[in-house]
């Protein structure tokens, strides 16, 4: 076999606990699966903690985890991997944060931290306050760019700046703006904290002023004339994916989040315009891409998310049907991949309960297959099956060695 | 699901090894116990090695982790856990050591070392040396208590002790009492190995004149004229239970030592007259008193001991049929709790097998059972029918954020 290449399948927050709708059954176990199971019968199964047994886990933090990044050392925090996301560019002295689209009134208060979430115009806002810069404060420059709904990444350029400085959102309507205020006693501290009330207070007298918000106002929505600031972090040296496993990798995603992670530890991303992160998202086409990237890619990523989104909204069901969707997607993917020359690794980054409503420290399952995977009795891709496999219970930070130890790809300690 | 509650129950030293007699089962497999297998199908199961596989472990030691302390830096040691245990106040200045009552001859060699193990005027002879002051050490003063047989709790009390000092129990007959060494340079370890072995001459020349003692003399058993000291610990800072995890805690157990672990932690000890940590404990009163503390606790940890006993006495039929008579009290503890809205785990803190008569490194089975939990195929709760659940192998340091997880006590980490 020369050069194997393995596929990482991620069903984002797959894992479920039992549903009574399902007759106690999880929405994986209740889905009707033919190819996930058939790869189970195929290969060899397990569950995984990303973290540690009952931790719950982020999915930038899960995804740099099972990539074999050390999350503790690693992890730049979620504004640059935001802004990662969208496409800024961020320098290793840049500060990046991630921004609310907010309605305050005249006195910095917050009508609505999120100004309606459905912002048609949310481009437009963000391009006006993009390239800000500051009269008392010379050579510094805020940029931005829009992101999801209500969400902006941003970036702070300019020298002398710290990390060291709290965040304006309070996460709760009804009451001020926070104050940034420096938290250690540098100067950089302090003239990075009041770079963020100066940004803070500027975007307030660009906007308010906008014909945009006039025309809102008409329309009786939420003004849009403040950004809120949370989840600052700077990037991190880390080394990058080729360099660390002399491997060429891409991936395939709808999500901003995981573009960014990808980007970060400079994995390709393959660009597929029907990857929404969504129910709506087009499968078909993502696995097109995957496919149509076999030859020159040696590692490659299929991100699927709305398993997490539909756990998130406590909609069962549709968790269900949307497994469903993505079991008959990989139907394509198996029939067209070189089954005999690329391993298939397919599992969570967590788990995300219809009845929680967000991520759980429950463990996820795991599936592996391909040419000389040894086999188990495991006959289903689920919670419990999986648990019963070969691969026993394994830790997210142990992963990404057992695709290198299928892949050749590491060397052996001692003699 | 309103703030659901979880009750822990620790069968201590419940594992086992094959035992001929049982027809090569482990007392716990041989044990009749509907009650246990039924919530080993409503839930699932696993084992657990409560420091690492192989490694056994005492019973303060694996509390403390199985409740999310770090032993390594948290563990007092063994004496401030028994003072804590019968009631003692103790400072975080003071040192605490375990003492057994013993029969030295008049050149201070031991006779017996624990005075017959069977101590009745035990009470007497420890309150004679409680609040002993040494002439030439102002200032310090030795406090004592009886705990169980010939084992006393006691804690000295003044400026400029050390911990660095050699215990005095040489842990067998016919050797002189050791004699306290300091076991640094410092004046202050010098000063309490000379405390230690002023109170151990001081304690000899008050109780060898005891009354009680002519009256043992008369009757041929050991006298009781001295304390052999070793164990010693100071109190080290942890977090209470409740600020470490908002949750109101509360224990019932007939054990010393676990009522210390649990004073040491801040979960409050519920008071129950029939718990003795014996074969004859009053089990239907220790599950009233839990059912009764419900409502007022989020987390309430059931300990029974005589599983453990049993263990060391290398009884078997003892430990089975002990086993038996836990199961039908727990009968009366599902059927009385709300097991809509309330999590139970019950596992063992090590494992006692008969054929060692003492603690082993095997690991021990783990059940969780309640609402959302998933269910797997084991049918039987003992080592073997656990090992092949849903849980697999876990470790004592990640049990509590299981604990944690079901009662959505842990914030995620990452985005």
């Amino acid at each position: 076999m020369l050069s194997p290449k393995a596929i990482l399948v991620v069903l984002d927050g797959i894992g479920d606990r039992p549903i009574p709708q399902f007759n106690n059954r999880t929405p994986l176990q209740a889905a009707e699966t033919p190819i996930l199971d058939k790869l189970a019968r195929d290969g060899c199964c397990g569950i995984m903690d990303v973290i540690s047994p009952g931790y719950p886990v982020g999915s930038d933090v899960a995804h740099l985890t099972m990539l074999g990044y050390d999350f503790e050392n690693d992890y730049p925090g979620r504004g640059p991997l935001e802004a990662l996301g969208v496409g800024m560019d961020i320098g290793e002295n840049d500060i990046a944060l991630r921004g609310n689209l907010a309605h305050v009134d005249h006195s910095l208060v917050i009508v609505d931290r999120r100004a309606g979430r459905q912002i048609p115009e949310a481009e437009e806002f963000v391009g006006a306050v993009d390239g800000l810069v500051l009269e008392n404060k010379p050579g510094i420059v805020f940029h931005a760019k829009h992101s999801t709904e209500q969400r902006v990444a941003c970036v702070i350029r300019g020298k002398g700046l710290s990390m060291a400085f709290s965040s304006t959102n309070p996460n709760r309507n009804y009451t001020p703006i926070e104050k940034s205020v420096p938290l250690d006693d540098s100067v950089e501290a302090k003239n990075t904290a009041s770079i963020i009330n100066d940004i803070t207070f500027q975007i307030y007298v660009k906007l308010k002023e906008s014909p945009l918000n006039e025309k809102r106002k008409e329309k009786g929505l939420p003004l849009v004339n403040t950004i809120l600031f949370h989840g600052a972090g700077k990037l991190k040296k880390v080394k990058g994916f080729q360099e660390k496993y002399n491997l060429k990798a891409g991936c395939v995603t709808g999500n901003g989040l995981i573009r960014g992670v990808c980007k970060y530890v400079g994995i390709d991303i393959l660009p597929c315009k029907g990857a929404t992160g969504t129910l709506e998202t087009d499968l078909d086409e993502k696995i097109n891409v995957l496919l149509s990237n076999m030859d020159n890619h040696d590692f490659l990523l299929l991100h699927i998310k709305a398993t997490d989104s539909t756990g998130h909204d406590k909609k069962p069901e549709k968790k269900k049907q949307f497994i469903e969707k993505v079991d008959k997607a990989l139907a394509r993917l198996i029939s067209n991949m070189d089954y005999d020359s690329t391993y298939i690794f397919i599992t969570g980054d967590h788990t995300t309960p219809c009845e929680v409503g967000d991520h759980s420290g429950d463990p996820v399952p795991v599936l592996i297959a391909g040419p000389t995977v040894i086999k188990d009795d495991v006959e289903k891709f689920d919670e419990t099956s999986c648990a019963a496999g070969y691969l026993s219970r394994i830790r997210g930070k142990d992963f990404f060695n057992l695709v290198l130890n299928k892949l050749g790809k590491l060397e052996k300690f001692g003699a």
